[in-house]
């Protein structure tokens, strides 16, 4: 094979209850990443749109061109290859951004190398990515995005990723306030220390998620979707957070909370006509405090990455 | 029907990391009870076995008797009941001794009455049995004994009681050393701050423990039953349990915890040969530093109490 175009989705991490261990995939928005084979043996980023400049493009430094690198070098394969990243989905947004493009990345190639790679070894490799961009390598929303579906990550070391099922008619809302929150900024804000009483009750609601999860019970999904711990602390970060909550869960939204470390928020509905409402509702919130906001709504994607074209 | 005689099960809650919101039922021990109507118009405790004399024998005091006398009040049934309470396991041993005498009896006078109450009902009586032996009204072990198989306890306010599958090859080693455990010793060792970063582990571990009942994966399961929170201070309340732990997990186990709040100790296993070594194994570690104990191996009830006999 001598080009791969691939798609890799934007996903939401945490999932209200499960704060570092949970996360599912959207099917829009997300990132297109163009691989070619050039002659010259190196990897290049020939070609960046959608990121107003933002990333770098010195290959050992933006997430996607550090991923190819890596696995070439782990393959021992001196190859050449020419990327072009189409960014189609906002940066520092809460959505996985630099996750869906290292994702994309990494199947991208061992697509285009013929599979070398199995699953777990391009999740660790995409992780390497997503350490790259934001500093620490967090899975939550790489895991997501390679696997599609809901993801658990019930522990690091050693890493233990399970695909939990997504029940059919399960939407997601998510709007994307046109504010800036630091990843960062976002961690340093949580306390280090917490209420073992409030624990107690965030891990009862991670066992009634994944429990509504197997037995498609989107009641139990929703009442699950409570967060004790982090958002009473995040959610002041997010301007108009709390109506725009309201909002969502007057629509008749299963739950919603924010997505990642924000600053967007998602709601998981059961169908597509309360998802679309609530999405609707939710930027009449942002807008009457001036907010200006993108939303997305989408089924849960079941699949992770596409190939779109190979040659 | 005039009368009734029912088992209902011991029950092991927290599953190690499922502190205060998991528990399984045994299918042995457990204790009887045996109802009969009396003319009198009084709810009457005739008898009382196995308990050395321990459980009070005041109507009101004694969490059986109290249960009854409750669910009569209900129901404005001004019926006289003579009570026959037999506790085939040990009290104080980390079981839920309460729970199954408590369980037992509402689920017998409703059985009794030809079931007036639902389910949830007899589950929010037999808790009140449980507040009138333990002074607190948590469900992890009544539920358990009451529905049978796993149970999630998801919430407390409102009431949330999820039931989770067993494996069909799940077995329980349990053991119990003859030492004595406060129930209020156990709570009160515990620190009511816990670090962030285990809680994430141990929300994980409760994600994996769930996901692991679902899909029927006994190495899920098993490394997931890791507790990072609890399991480090009240294993200090039980000599000898590092290496008793040790003995389980040499065997083959899956994984291995403190049984509630101890000092009775649980392990589970995938089919009873290996759970019937562990316990063996268990029991001698105890008795090299002068402990006697008792051990259970049993599949995991899926069933809950069962009327053993009426007429």
């Amino acid at each position: 094979m001598e080009s791969i175009r691939v798609f890799a989705p934007a996903s939401v991490a945490n999932v209200s209850c499960g704060f570092d261990i949970l996360g599912f995939a959207l099917n829009t928005p997300g990132d297109e990443i163009i691989l070619n084979q050039n002659d010259s043996g190196e990897v290049k980023i020939v070609d960046i749109t959608g990121d107003d400049g933002q990333l770098p493009k010195d290959p050992e430094k933006n997430s996607a061109s550090a991923v190819i690198i890596n696995i070439l070098k782990h393959l021992k394969l001196p190859l050449g290859i020419d990327i072009r990243l189409h960014k189609k989905m906002p940066l520092g947004s809460g959505l996985g951004s630099s996750a869906a493009s290292s994702v994309a990345a990494a199947y991208a190639v061992n697509e285009l190398l013929g599979n070398p790679l199995d699953s777990m070894e391009v999740l660790e490799f995409a992780m390497y990515g997503e350490k790259i961009a934001c500093g620490s390598d967090h899975a939550d929303n790489v895991a997501p995005a390679l696997f599609g579906g809901f993801v658990l990550i019930r522990s690091y070391n050693p890493l233990d990723v399970i695909k939990l099922p997504a029940p059919e008619e399960l939407y997601a809302s998510v709007i994307h306030p046109r504010i800036e929150i630091k990843t960062k900024d976002a961690r340093d804000i949580l306390k280090k220390q917490i209420q073992l009483k409030n624990a107690i009750k965030q891990w009862g609601n991670v066992g009634g998620l994944i429990s509504g999860l197997y037995t498609s019970d989107y009641e139990l999904i929703g009442r699950s979707m409570v967060d004790h711990i982090i958002e009473p602390i995040r959610s002041i970060l997010i301007p108009g957070y709390d109506a725009v909550k309201a909002a969502a869960l007057d629509s008749g939204v299963l739950g919603c909370g924010i997505s990642g470390s924000g600053p967007s928020v998602f709601a998981l509905s059961r169908g597509s006509r309360v998802a679309r409402e609530a999405a609707q509702k939710m930027k009449e919130e942002f807008k009457k405090i001036g907010i200006e906001s993108d939303i997305y709504v989408s089924k849960v994607n079941n699949q992770g990455p596409i190939v779109l074209e190979q040659a």
